[in-house]
């Protein structure tokens, strides 16, 4: 059966320690095949450097656990956290967002050394047994979480630098290309009616996915599988990108003023991949489409997006760890949407509902408090996980987010209709 | 007993052509104040030009109803429709927003000779007595709302236009600043519970509205006032717009962006008015407030913004008729908030609700279906009704809409809590 | 013989009261086919309302005549200096430029009795006979010099509002369009020296056309013809809009950016002229062309652009006051180029001379030595006049001057060659 | 006496090839400090990565003189002319200026192998010891000059890009600071007359140099030394930046545009330098400025900027390797204006004079003549040299040219006056 099968192939580790020095390994795993110069760059505002990745990981780790609950520990660097800070405002002023590129200094060797000397502090700290579940617990595992959430972003942002250099670098090389599976031409149903959605506190979530609570869900379906490269094109070549019927108003506004054509990466029966320029598969998903473009596909086939609640309601039968999703050993080069069954995987999947606050939701106290809740604005909730996920990482509860023109991420749609 | 009054106060008239006669003279009113000039200039791109807007309206009556539906009706120019639809995609191209402040021509007497014209030809195909309750009647019925959306617009586009004036020159004059009423410090409580929303389809609506369907609400309490000028300056006064704290990301960023100090149009002790610039009264409504704005100022007060549900919910037992909004005989210097009692006039009220479909939710079919439904991404509900709304034209399940930064409109706030 | 003609055509009033009332009647003339709205709007940041030049123009008078020389002057209104200054910054905080569109009022009419005020005023300071030859006289010379410019500009910015709006009105109606003469195709020729070029002091001339000095030129040819629409044709038909060749390589960026494809106001086969959308005459002079164009042009011919002290040294033979210029009773809706013999009138001529202060130079003292020395960076000098120029304003010395890339002046080019 | 010294400490290679070896090697010791990323960034569009600069120059000999002119060459990488080139259009397309920082591949090691495969090519046309004095040598004479410009780019970029890195980074440490030397109270005298300027042709010079021609020339005196970091102080405090009379109108809109306070690189005491944050020398040139700043500062200190036919009248006594120039064993930490004697060297001086075409003017033929004919327009020239630049590069008749709000390059000024 599939649910034992893909736990047994994502075993989790036992202890804090284990889970923090695996998962703290695959992020220096992901930058290996990388240069200093290659992990420097920055190739637009919203990416940042897999240097600065590497580093601001730490920094969290630093900052919120070993400066706030270790006594006695020295910080790597002073000047580091004016660097390494992300957008925290209660942790003071930092370097601005556009200009992480500049940082050619500290080199990838120093960061590198930044991350060994936290991991040491940071070990000292665990097998110190105190606080096993307490608050240092807690936010050792709000940095691992955090931790797994920039190595997808690494992914997807050195993805996008390498995509523009013209030589059309790979990333990583040498790996055959995994074959889509078959489409399924499915739907799952649900009759509608009260359920309960949002995080009951039970292990690790952000604070963004609770408190649980009930929602009502009309009768609606839920495809049994992602939108692919195949159906598309078929919205491309019934003149998609050139009538304004299907597109929300600000979406239409976003095509015309970008002289958008495809979704990104594409280029004639290409598309750019972290293992360089390779020929789409028709059956594989779509990715890298923007919420406008996800919102005026699913008008014009007919249907709708989901709204968050529905996906999640089906989603309790489904496994998380299930799908395509990022594991130790993948060979780095093929990390691209194949088509796995599972609502987990492949891409991240845009829903309707745009990201707000659950009732009663409070944000965390102190700076970690800046996390999730005041983002709540303008954006739209994704569900599901990626090929660039941490195995493990994702939950039928996660909300990630983005703004509605973005789509370096890999980011499909599932469509859903009233039933 | 106030509803009574209100109703007294407004009452409707009987037939179709009744109603076209007195909304339509409404608009007239309006630009009396205004010279060619002044109704010719556009002061930025979210705003129109007074005369711009008398020949929309006119425009959407030509083109739906008489082009559509009368036989034998010709067009007054062939060349305006270009000048005059606003986004209808399906009418064709169109003349560029930010360029309608360069139509010096038509003259504004051009434009009164084209309202002349339409209604002409209006009153002859509604008095033909067909079709009263069908197609046309729809379509006439939206027209009419559609024109009472703009003669709002156009004061507030009137009233940012007149600020940018150094000379500070007022719209009309010569009218006394009413008092503002005693603040309320009460609350609406609910229980909780199912609750139906949305517009039954029982009266005029628009497609947004509807259909009626049945959400769950958490126990909550809404406050029976408006937020006031003097709370607003104790925001202030504690440094509201200098800390972080309660902002949204993209709040802070606006802030600090546009060097935002104060709701729009205040300037020391005075606020911009349509009688130009006044001393403001502390308990009155606080207006001219964005959206990021609002959810500060909640978050700082301890509370927040309710939902569209929850306001819908309570607004129930509130006549959409009464409180402080625009009459046939508003004395047009003192269109502003003063702080009537009830849920309805004075300001709209931001909610936390982004605008989104309901469930089920069809626009409608042609260029009209293009009305509602394609600006349903990145914008907030507002629910109630404002100063400058001409009454009975708000209801209960109205969903008023603007993006997180505008604030030209008369924009308030009504906090809310949980229970 | 033509200078003789010319001179009597346009014969020069006796007094300096007379040339007052007649300067200042003109630009009423000007205004007259113009509602209040029309004179109201700013096509874009470059241009002024048409009312804003009557009521600068104005404030030139009321602040450096008689405020500062007629003890008892009362301003007008104390507030309109803060509207009406255009970029003194010694006369203090003023209007900022790009919103010189929002002055709906004060309304034309109002303007026109501020000029009533201002003349009546200034009769009275004329009459009084006191200082004929001494400093009052100066700064009245110089504001009916200021005042001519601005007549130019009325008429280019009117041009350039009426050309946005897309029914195309007409500024004045009704007049014939006269004929294009006859193509020369002759060189006037130099055989170099030192030659005397500037003003030397006699009769009145802006401070940047002085001192007087001796330059250096070598042996060259200057073409006795503007180019035609004709030849700019041709260019257009060997691709020069589309081969990087001939251009400066500023030009060529703003060509691409701009999608710069026809000189201005050019759509098909017509042109937007004074009197509306007109057929284009192929030898009368291209107009609305920018120095970049103009450069490219002349690359392209195998010739090149003149210096300003070439054009200088033959402008000695040749009446400044003749050629196609704007008189007291040409017919507005027909200023346009005709091409007319002479190097004066039809169109201002791109020179390749960067606009720099002469060896000696020295601004005037006070607020108007702000006139012309600050605006000596990044402009190119022109010469002649146009068919927009009040006759009788340019001299030999003149040194017009704008932008590489504006063209919304009546501006050609004449060909210039070694030899 | 101080010419033989200064010839003596420069000696010159006798050969083309041991001035290419020369030339090139300096070029590879200007990135020794530099790390593959370090190499790699781009700080602004006007900068270019180090890498860059290493792989262009390489280009250049390999496109205009390995592949017109060496029979059998083939490409390094055919894919790299395209990243390569700077802006010569007749090449073909190019990736994007400002995009030069995406460039991580090819590394650093890889564009030292494309100047190794290169320089062995040269050395081999090199020594076949054809055409010697022809058209190859011309243009190795040619590509190494070219190569030397871009040296000096190296350094003034890489300081800019080392400048946004808060922690303020060396680019070459462990070296002493020299002092500065007395600062010269003297004037250089001339009494006017004709003079030649322009090169005549002996000896290499770029084509913008020539022809040679006379000029008129009005007495005037030129300051025997640079304006030091003391006297712009002096400005500073006297209001320089907050007074608007000294300024040009572009110059003061881009001060407060920009909110400019003091020169580039300022902070308190201290500038930053090739060596990292150093306190200024008072008595030191003042670098870094803008020519807006320059021509401010001559108007508020009573002087002037000299024309460039001035300065190069002047420069005919003084030795053009002499002063504080780049020579092949400079510490790379001190590269800075130090205030030593003569013309040349510590800044490059801002000129009055517009760059544009001298009289005869004549591009070379082919894409090498796009080197300098097609930016006349919009620029300022420089005369003498920098600090940064290569001693033995720069001549009397030299003519660097930058745009006026352009301050990263090491620019100074040298104050004029009439006499
Ligand atoms: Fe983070
Ligand atoms: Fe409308
Ligand atoms: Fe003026
Ligand atoms: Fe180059």
């Amino acid at each position: 059966m599939q649910l034992a099968t893909d736990r047994e192939r994502a075993p989790q580790p036992c202890t804090l320690a284990e889970r923090f020095a695996q998962i703290r390994a695959q992020s220096v795993r992901l930058v290996e095949p990388l240069s200093d110069a290659d992990a420097t760059i920055q190739s637009m505002p919203d990416a940042s450097p897999a240097k600065w990745h590497l580093a601001h990981t730490t920094w969290f780790f630093e900052t919120f656990v070993l400066r706030d609950h270790m006594s006695g520990y020295r910080l790597f660097d002073a000047d580091w956290p004016f660097l390494f800070n992300s957008y925290y405002e209660a942790e003071g002023p930092r370097h601005a967002r556009p200009s992480r590129g500049m940082l050619s200094r500290p080199a990838l060797d120093a960061v590198m050394a930044y991350r060994a000397y936290v991991d040491a502090a940071m070990y000292g700290l665990l097998e110190q047994g105190r606080d096993p579940s307490g608050r240092v617990a807690q936010l050792v595992e709000l940095g691992l979480n955090h931790e797994q959430q920039h190595q997808e972003l690494l992914l997807t942002d050195i993805k996008h630098a390498l995509a523009q250099n013209p030589l059309g670098p790979t990333y990583a090389s040498g790996c055959q290309e995994s074959e889509a599976l078959a489409v399924l031409n499915a739907w799952h149903g649900h009759p509608g009616g009260i359920a309960i959605v949002g995080h009951d506190g039970t292990g690790f979530a952000f604070d963004n996915e609770g408190p649980a609570h009930r929602v009502l869900v009309e009768p609606f379906a839920l495809s049994a599988a992602l939108v692919t490269n195949r159906e598309w094109q078929a919205f491309i070549d019934d003149g998609g990108y050139h009538d304004p019927g299907p597109w929300l108003s600000d979406g239409w506004a976003w095509v015309n003023e970008n002289a958008i054509e495809a979704p990104m990466y594409w280029r004639g029966e290409e598309a750019f991949t972290l293992g360089g320029w390779k020929e789409r598969h028709p059956d594989a998903p779509v990715g890298h489409i923007s919420f406008y473009e996800a919102d005026a596909f699913a008008t014009w086939a007919g249907a709708r997006l989901p709204t968050e609640f529905e996906w999640e309601t089906i989603a309790g039968d489904h496994d998380p760890a299930g799908g395509n999703q990022l594991d130790a050993d993948t060979r780095l080069g093929s990390v691209n949407p194949t088509g796995a069954p599972g609502l987990f995987g492949d891409c991240w999947q845009w829903t309707r509902s745009a990201y707000l606050p659950y009732p009663h939701y409070q944000p965390a106290e102190g700076a970690v408090g800046e996390y999730n809740g005041k983002f709540m604005s303008g954006q739209c909730v994704l569900k599901g996980a990626s090929c660039a996920t941490p195995r493990g990482h994702s939950r039928r509860t996660y909300r990630n987010f983005f703004h509605p023109h973005q789509r370096w991420q890999f980011t499909g749609l599932r469509l859903a209709k009233d039933s």
